[in-house]
């Protein structure tokens, strides 16, 4: 429906530097930004990636995003701290959250920290596969606006709550896989095929939410809230997730929580909630990897169904895209790209391609 | 379809302690064992209550259960540490964890454990009830022998694998309401109702799971396993769980998990993981539990849905369950009963009530 094109890694990379530069953004934070977009975009997780950049910029350009937050962390006890993002970018204002977490986790084996006072995140798997690295087991998880109507009822209250875990490398042979990241929202449908859907104007299935009126319909252009995984277990889940991330950092939740493009002009002010295992304090670390490698080698010689090349394991698609985006290039349409360009020109900065 | 009797908590509770003294358990360890099965019961988890007692003595007559486990504790790092149950009833073992796992969250902010050499363990929602009791969000995991069939997969892979998370209790008007529990399987169907169909005879649907050629079958005989929650979540979250609690364990996984009625003459050597994060670390625990209260309700005036009174946060009804059978008894069917009463006989103990 859209015509792709291909834009290399490290273009668009710069390109978000560059862009966060002329907004009054440290270079060395647009940097952090960039990598947690461009990762959303290798790993196939395009909603989250670079055609969020030109909202980033409005609220930065209408002050409802601080360029240079000062980020301030209180460590509480051995393990436990709370960051202040002082209204900064969440990618960058959760990464300083993710660096305190590893000196608790290193010193203590566990760590937790709350986020307050920050704003859109990115991908919750980015920071899961940040912690990941350091051998630990790692979580993430972050509120959104209302959408995810709670089970039972009619009315959107949570939002679609993301929650991400993960672990490090299985190792087969010697050699290292990708590592397992489970990222998840705790909607049935994303909400990324409403989206499709209008933009296509075909009717959705009756089950996927509701109406304003608290009826199913199939007008993607009425739906105003999504069903939860599982009834009252993704219903749960979101609660749960608010319950960490919101009300544990003291801050609006649930139908109180800003709305990302709804309401511009206030900020944000989200919470999110990150900790971690040193898996190593329980079992050699090459033991692990070792048993888990052999848990993904059975996993993948288990007989597919209908439909199915093999049984994946969480992470394993992102990284196979991963692979393939980081040298093909990173597929971007033709809609998102005339944002880019619009930008580029109000700033003054090289568009990241041309066509 | 089977007549139902009300027994008293009390007379339950002491019939479990009765019965697995009889069988060389110390008195103060059945009363822990009888208090997470009571609780079971209480909360309509009925699956995992009294019902499982008789399995318990066949597996502590046959020697794969412990009667007098030496549990070990190695403490592993100011916030983490390994728990070795030499094989003795998982709840026993369990609970010990929780107990160590309440002094490291104490003193650090977070906890976590990973317990080795255990056994089925009851309902993960117990040990989650008592950590919520310190004013902690608590987290309590383990995996199950195989009965969910990977997303992509025809064969069983994990188990139905349950994850419980809680937090403290919601207080509105200075009037503390139930801890809000929430306790779930990684399968979209209970096992309870594969085991009703048969009994009654009844067709199931055919999305439910696959017989043993890895088909969809509407014979609830021939069904050898279940779909997981949401497709790739529910995997992903089965798969995380067995990480936490297996490997991490250095203990079998996946299909290698002893099971639990098919494999009675092995020691089942289950692993489970329970955390804990200290909420006063973060936020001071009135102002937690006073916003809770307002999202509770909050939550209960959203309009409810067509066949539905109103929305219910996790561990709600159980609440409600549990202030109803504590008064009025638990509802046990003829079949159970049945079955205690046979072990009240060979034991020499009373039975937990007449007919």
């Amino acid at each position: 429906m859209f015509a792709m094109h291909r834009v290399e890694e490290s273009r668009l990379r710069r390109f978000v530097v560059e862009v966060l530069a002329k907004k009054d953004v440290p270079r060395g934070d647009a940097e952090i930004v960039a990598d947690v977009l461009t990762t959303a975009n290798l790993c196939g997780i395009d909603s989250h990636g670079i055609v969020r950049l030109s909202h980033y910029v409005r609220r930065l350009d209408n002050g409802t995003l601080n360029p240079r937050p000062r980020i301030h962390f209180r460590q509480a006890s051995p393990s436990t701290g709370v960051v202040d993002g002082d209204d900064g970018l969440g990618h960058l204002v959760t990464f300083r959250a993710y660096e305190r977490l590893v000196e608790l986790t290193s010193s203590s084996g566990t760590g937790a920290i709350v986020v307050r006072n920050s704003s859109h995140f990115g991908i919750a798997g980015y920071y899961v596969r940040r912690l990941v690295e350091h051998g630990f087991a790692g979580m993430a998880m972050t509120p959104s606006d209302a959408f995810l109507i709670p089970f039972g009822g009619t009315k959107p209250f949570f939002g679609t709550n993301p929650l991400a875990i993960g672990f490090p490398c299985p190792v087969v042979d010697g050699e290292k896989l990708a590592p397992v990241v489970l990222d998840m929202a705790t909607t049935e449908i994303p909400f990324g095929k409403i989206v499709l859907a209008q933009k296509e104007g075909k009717p959705i299935p009756r089950e996927w939410g509701f109406d304003s009126d608290g009826k199913p319909t199939t007008e993607p252009d009425r739906i105003v809230g999504l069903h939860p995984i599982a009834g009252p277990k993704g219903s749960g889940l979101a609660m749960i997730i608010d319950l960490f991330c919101s009300v544990l950092a003291g801050t609006a939740w649930g139908p109180h929580i800003n709305k990302m493009y709804r309401e511009i002009d206030a900020k944000r002010k989200l919470g999110h909630f990150l900790c971690a295992w040193d898996l190593s304090r329980f079992r050699p670390l090459d033991a692990f990897a070792a048993d888990l490698g052999a848990m993904v080698q059975e996993m993948h010689a288990v007989p597919p169904a209908d439909g199915f090349d093999r049984v994946y394991y969480p992470g394993e698609i992102e990284a196979e895209r991963m692979a393939d985006r980081s040298v093909r290039g990173i597929p971007i349409d033709d809609g998102v790209l005339d944002d880019l360009d619009d930008l580029a020109a109000k700033l003054g900065v090289e568009p990241p391609t041309e066509r």
